[in-house]
């Protein structure tokens, strides 16, 4: 039953590291990149991002979507849409907990 | 229970500030702006906006989206995919309430 | 509880204008273009749009979104993602009804 | 009340061509291009691409989104975010139903 | 009946090979690429991919979309807003289970 709803989409995104994907044969410009598995805070849903930072599973992490995502992982011609940034430290939660720890 | 539904995403979006995002380990084209934690209106979602503008916790803004977030950022090369662009004085709503105060 | 679904995302919009958003405080590359809130046909979702046609409040539009939402508003360098181009008079429509009027 | 989910979105769709959508007043760069009311496959939502390729109501046919909808409705510039760029004749359904026709 | 929620779009996605999909009526730039239908991971939702890999039917892949899509595909001009970049041999999985076998 299709219905209309109105949504958010996350950009910057706060998600957590799971842990490695691995993909042999693959187009030349990804190159030799670490590709993680990635799960945003708060969901079940996972994804892949190319990890220029150096993260470990656990981790909380920022990463970035769109043609944002290339340039972060080195080049305008690298075929990336997720990308992560940076590793995050904490963040203020209004609800009161205290983020990524 | 895989379903299909039609949504709209928004795209230059009235959001409201949270606080403030702590990560120091980052890739080095994120420099050391500010980035904030900022939350939809009229929803609990979560999420990271670069604030070029200069907001305070509590600050309705208006964020965008895809390359225009670099761009608004302060340069094409950076990478951030949602950008303040404007704190909201107020808003006309066709159901007759007041925006943003 | 997370689930699973498939959407289809909305791209170039059949929308209504609702009114003027007034913010002064904004980056300098935001000019001081006409901001509108817009809504989607068929939701209460409210979003805001970069206006260079020159709608007044009750009109249906189209509106892009993405890279294109920014040559829309005049340059490339300008930090849109959505804007609208073009009046609706009237479209056709399977279930019978007449569009935008 | 809100929600979180996780959602896959369409970019290289399916869809089926409803009818056509009148535009007068439109910004230059739209030109005179032709502008069809599109359905996705499975769903009622409707939105509004640009047709460079000749289809008629009831076909069914792919359709680009994000910044390739510009090159396919025929140039950079192009302020479309949703273009057809071809005409199905048939597809692979594992559920075993022969599709587009 | 309308409502907000927040999403979490997936990005660089890992999907299966449902089968192939026939265009001939299409637009010039797509060239005679092999176009399939592709499903997400736990999800019955279908789309359209291009293929410069060369997968096979129970593939498991990585595709990308927004313009990574584009140069993945072949060049900066390539109307494709979703391309296979690699086929996967395995990930992990926190729930435990072994991936894509």
């Amino acid at each position: 039953m299709p219905c209309r709803i109105f949504v958010w989409v996350a950009r910057m995104k706060i998600c957590q590291v799971e842990g490695t994907l691995v993909a042999t044969a693959r187009i030349g410009s990804l190159e030799n990149r670490r590709l993680l598995v990635v799960k945003e805070r708060g969901s079940s849903g996972k994804q892949v991002a190319v990890d220029p930072v150096g993260c470990k599973p656990g981790d909380w992490v920022i990463a970035v979507g769109s043609s944002a995502a290339r340039d972060a992982a080195g080049s305008k011609d690298y075929p990336s849409d997720l990308t992560i940034v940076g590793i995050i430290d904490y963040w203020d939660d209004s609800s009161g907990k205290a983020g990524a720890q």
